[in-house]
């Protein structure tokens, strides 16, 4: 890095983000990893993968979902436009930080009632997502309202949001490394008309 | 209808949709139904059906593509979060009233490229778009740009979104009496978490 | 048109397409103007404009906040990245066909919570949609699973989608007419990046 | 966290963390936090901002947008339905990894062209893309078909993507910090609808 002048802005991005890589790295130790890697064999038996999530969360589950699109399971987004009913055997993955929005709530309770499996990620066990979902992967970070200054400085859920990616993003790897397929061989499947 | 004072405002609503309909009616006389029946095998045999447009004429594109998701197709809208590539054995289907937009064009040469089929919705077949397409559905209403009050008093693309959205309607009816199926069949596929 | 062999599939496509026009034509003279042009005040005195809607009627939603963009209103879709709260003195309106999908009604809820006004456009006044909405645009379509062969022959909602986006093309002509500005002073609005 | 059993599965999971965590640490030592700091008076002092990027990491500035939303900033997402064009006096804020994605080279072409400012973050300043911004914000991870094993064991553009969403949290933490507001004065403008 070039020798810069260390202005107060300056100064005030880099300390926001050796707080939020703290924080994440605080996170791993309090994750479980075993809720993670027990999604393994479900993800693998479902007929179709639909995942939901509102705000940036739901971003966080788009992202996440083109990866598996990319490892080559058929995967549709929650209210895109080519996704179809949810049926018996299919799978639903929702990211919810309260684990309470009502809408991801409804559309658990079809996917319960049509017997597909559902797996949630989010701050806790105890909401009515996580107490409703076959398998709960807690991301001990703090909900959007009930901010605690002891588990984030963040704003909102953004420490939830960015620890969903990254927690996705290592049990993506774990896919792609257990199915043993080459970067090229799934790069084929990446959009290639935009 | 309650005997209501007829002012101004609502002569004129009352005034544009007439206009709109009698458009439409003039249109139906200059389409050539052909040229839509011949999509009908295109549509059977691709194994992927991708729908692109931009603006407007892209949401009729994805109305569209919903219906044939509703009647069993595999179909993906260019753009959406789980699209895949496009492959040798798909179909591209393009809509676009002027034939020029960029980002479209480029879609449509990765899909002759890699040896998917092409159809274009448009105002004309001299287009850069149109003359690529294996086969082209002119809907003769006015471009965006090139306002022709003959052709349609409405604001810009209006005619042709319009008509875009009234045409593929027909197709779909037409592949959905030629399926068979009841529409509590179809009903079956519709998104039923949101 | 040319002189082509008029084969099983085009006839089908003809007819479908006449079938559709026909059930337009009809629908102009249910239509009661004046709802429309009721709604021009509220639209011109809404400090923002929100828009809602479910899958096809959702996109027939977006096409109606597209143009009042370029005609200059401040204007959201309930769902998209950038959208902000709805707030005292802001305008919702909701497309839905029955007037009881749950995530539309809940956001009505929301809308007249907070003091904003709440208009809809619905097959019919006594949903709950509707009730609690300030002004109803009834559209007399049949609903996506009350099938009536007497009001429409189409698949599931597609006479109201169509209808809706024909309607508020209507409105959208007529705030045009009266605001005066030439489409070229519009066009200026039209997105230019994609 | 629990005894349980470690088995290979959740090694694995874990392992794919602590890959992913340090890759970021690392990252956190070549990241040159001026070029960020230096966004802060161009977005404050745009009209309206726009964001743009593909795939993920579209996603990840979308999820970006949204955070300006709740600042209070005038922001849109390139390819939304109410996104307006752009003019003199706003901003483009474009993420691309490799810098040559055609969709978003346009846009930025079109964002010079009317007088709009350009920033862009990217995993190098040569590219197409970074030598006509005004401002790179450099993320030195590997391009999605560049891989480089020295750079990041992750698949495709993970680790930019990921890191994109960390850095520009960090600055709308930043920008949080200097306006002052409160988080429930924020959280007002939270989307209320959904």
């Amino acid at each position: 890095m070039e020798d810069t002048l260390r202005n107060k802005e300056t100064q005030l991005v880099e300390s926001a983000m050796n707080i939020i890589i703290n924080e994440h790295i605080k996170l791993t130790h309090s994750i479980n990893y075993n809720e993670i890697a027990s999604m393994i064999p479900t993800i693998n038996n479902a007929k179709n993968i639909f995942v939901i999530g509102a705000g940036r969360t739901g971003l966080m589950m788009k992202a996440s979902a083109m990866r598996l699109m990319h490892l080559g399971y058929q995967v549709h987004v929650v209210g895109e436009t080519t996704a179809p009913a949810i049926e018996e055997g299919d799978l639903l993955i929702a990211g919810s930080g309260s684990g309470t929005t009502s809408g991801i709530v409804r559309a658990a309770e079809t996917a319960k009632k049509v017997g597909a499996g559902l797996i949630c990620f989010s701050t806790n066990n105890t909401s009515p997502l996580a107490t409703m979902s076959d398998q709960t992967v807690v991301i001990p970070a703090a909900q959007k309202q009930a901010r605690d200054e002891n588990v984030s400085k963040q704003y909102a859920g953004s420490l939830f949001e960015q620890s969903l990616l990254l927690t996705f993003d290592a049990l993506i790897q774990t896919l792609w490394d257990l199915d043993g397929s080459t970067a090229s061989e799934l790069w084929k499947r990446h959009a290639n008309m935009e």
